[in-house]
């Protein structure tokens, strides 16, 4: 078999270990019903509204969608109050993170600045870029380290990237910090705020910085309807940045990555107040219900801004995610994050939260 | 306003100029109906099974997409006959392009052979990676010039890219010549084909060297469901390529690109025969009035073995391209494919090809 060539940099990743699929799960240990809490998405499902909407739109298939889903921006720059030339829609934020990494940075020559236990997107976007990648220390109890961010950039800086709320740990920064950061950093880098999980922040306007802006001249933020709108199998997120720097970034972009059923999907959800509030109520309070009972089981829990909570429980973390999968609970270990005591489980429905709240307890106690 | 450098070959592209919506032309001209013959879409639309499954799994879009999407990789390998370890899913075979240029070629020393008039997509990849873009001179009547992208070759030729059948001219390649190519290339360079068009040739096994994939070590061939299944909106493609490569790109690879949606419906539309053949059926034919009546008007009219037709008109081109559009009809001039003199014009129904060539009729008479 002949091997050829690929650029150094793809030499070095891993190969993708997937997990197991719930229908996975259900042959290998013989279960009826899984509960997954592993990928932060939507306990309440897709709303009734954006379903009848795709099913509404099936016929369309064959049609290619409008380049830049141009009425999805418009419906964005509506709903978040920001002009429609800071609006870029993309097949999920990762491919904004991505066209960020691509396109701004110099490669060998840039580096981007994050910190320990962040999403994973970022390396590998750097390494796929050539860019050097810098995460600095996290502060006591995973406190986001914006002081050392700042320090940490320096005139060949691209970028400094900060997700509020973080994924894993639940930790979000504060608008007023946030104005700092960006106040302080070099001429020519960005803040780039990952807002994946910024809905579930209360109150939001303590925590965005979108509200303001104008007043950041380097702010990008980005967001994604994975989460509070449902919507994680249609990849659509999408970014606020600088007019001038959106225009250079959609002049190179591939056309056409955004699905038609997911820019008419994504309207509808951004127009269904109704089941963005109810996920928000259900979200928030499970999120509580979580800390007590975790606590109370003797675990170590972290506050959180998201729709998740990341928790130490008393025994060995990779063992109880096991346990719990065999009773058909998926949870997310952290281990792949550098954190290996911790567990990070998302809020489901009431009865999947108490479901959980029981089994974990049965294990912890036993 | 700020602005923000970005990397020196970003800087090079223009801003995209879409064309009019069939809304916006409806409202621009005051028609009541708009037949679009200018993106090479299905005549049939989606296919009814498709819609149902699509509607069928409208609920599970809060979910994320399994990565690679293995579902639909094993279908492919099933109906094409290649392993499975040889198939690559992407968000429209755009995204498999863009991955074999920034993950197999090394910025600024490697370098792509195309041909003139070819699919704008390459040369804005190999502009986005860094990589030297070549550009051989077609044969007369634009046949495609496989001897000289070979002469054109050399040790840093990461790529040579035939489509085939092309876009926008409906030449093809046949297999022999395809494998004497393969053949003499330099070691580390890969024939890449382009068969988005491929249902639609006939006898296929004079055209596609799929079938004997394992003869060939250095082929790589893309496919699109965008044309014969009907799928343009949903963005789904695939690449088949040599095992050894196609590990190391899916290693390197984004997750989750391509959407759930679109994985179900390419996995019915795979298996939906009867609109398939329809789809052929209906091209076929069309494609054969078309170069009848475009040559009895008066026209040059190139052979083709795609959904579409290339021809140029008696008249200035622009100016049958605006005419027709004043009257309900978008065809493709190709100005922009450096072809200024012709138009493409894609398959439609039976009554839209009949109105087609009445009303360009009129205008070319009149």
């Amino acid at each position: 078999m002949r091997e050829f060539s690929v650029r150094p940099e793809i030499m070095e990743f891993d190969p993708y270990k997937p997990g197991l699929t719930i229908e996975q799960i259900q042959a290998e240990y013989g279960l009826e019903t899984v509960i997954k809490l592993a990928s932060n998405e939507n306990p309440l499902g897709t709303s009734p509204v954006v379903q009848k909407t795709i099913e509404r739109n099936a016929a369309r298939a064959f049609r290619y969608p409008e380049n830049h889903t141009p009425r999805l921006v418009e419906e964005i720059s509506r709903q978040v109050g920001v002009p429609e030339e800071c609006v870029l829609v993309g097949n999920g934020s990762d491919e904004i993170i991505d066209m960020l990494f691509r396109m701004k940075a110099h490669p060998g020559r840039d580096n981007v600045v994050c910190y320990e236990h962040c999403f994973s997107m970022y390396r590998m976007c750097a390494k796929l870029a050539g860019v050097e990648y810098r995460e600095v220390p996290r502060g006591k109890d995973f406190a986001l380290p914006l002081d050392k961010m700042a320090e940490a950039a320096d005139e060949n800086t691209a970028m400094v990237i900060v997700t509020s709320p973080d994924n894993p740990t639940g930790q979000v920064a504060h608008v007023e910090d946030l104005a700092v950061l960006a106040g302080v950093l070099p001429k020519d880098c960005l803040l780039v705020v990952d807002e994946a999980y910024v809905d579930f922040t209360w109150p939001p306007e303590s925590y965005t910085p979108v509200q303001a802006w104008d007043k950041f001249e380097n702010l990008v933020v980005l967001r994604t309807f994975s989460k509070a709108y449902g919507l994680a199998g249609l990849r659509v997120g999408y970014g606020i940045l600088p007019p001038a720097l959106m225009a250079r970034l959609k002049n190179a972009r591939i056309p056409f990555t955004v699905n038609l059923l997911a820019e008419e999907a994504a309207i509808a959800a951004l127009r269904d107040e109704t089941f963005y509030n109810e996920t928000l109520q259900l979200v928030m309070s499970g999120r509580e219900y979580f800390a007590d009972e975790l606590k109370r089981l003797g675990c170590r829990v972290w506050p959180t801004q998201a729709n998740f909570v990341m928790f130490q429980p008393p025994k060995n973390a990779m063992d109880v995610f096991q346990a719990l999968l065999e009773r058909g609970i998926i949870v997310r270990p952290l281990k792949s994050f550098g954190l290996p005591d911790c567990i990070r489980v998302n809020v489901g429905t009431k009865q999947e939260n108490e479901t959980f709240i029981k089994v974990i307890g049965e294990l912890l106690r036993g």
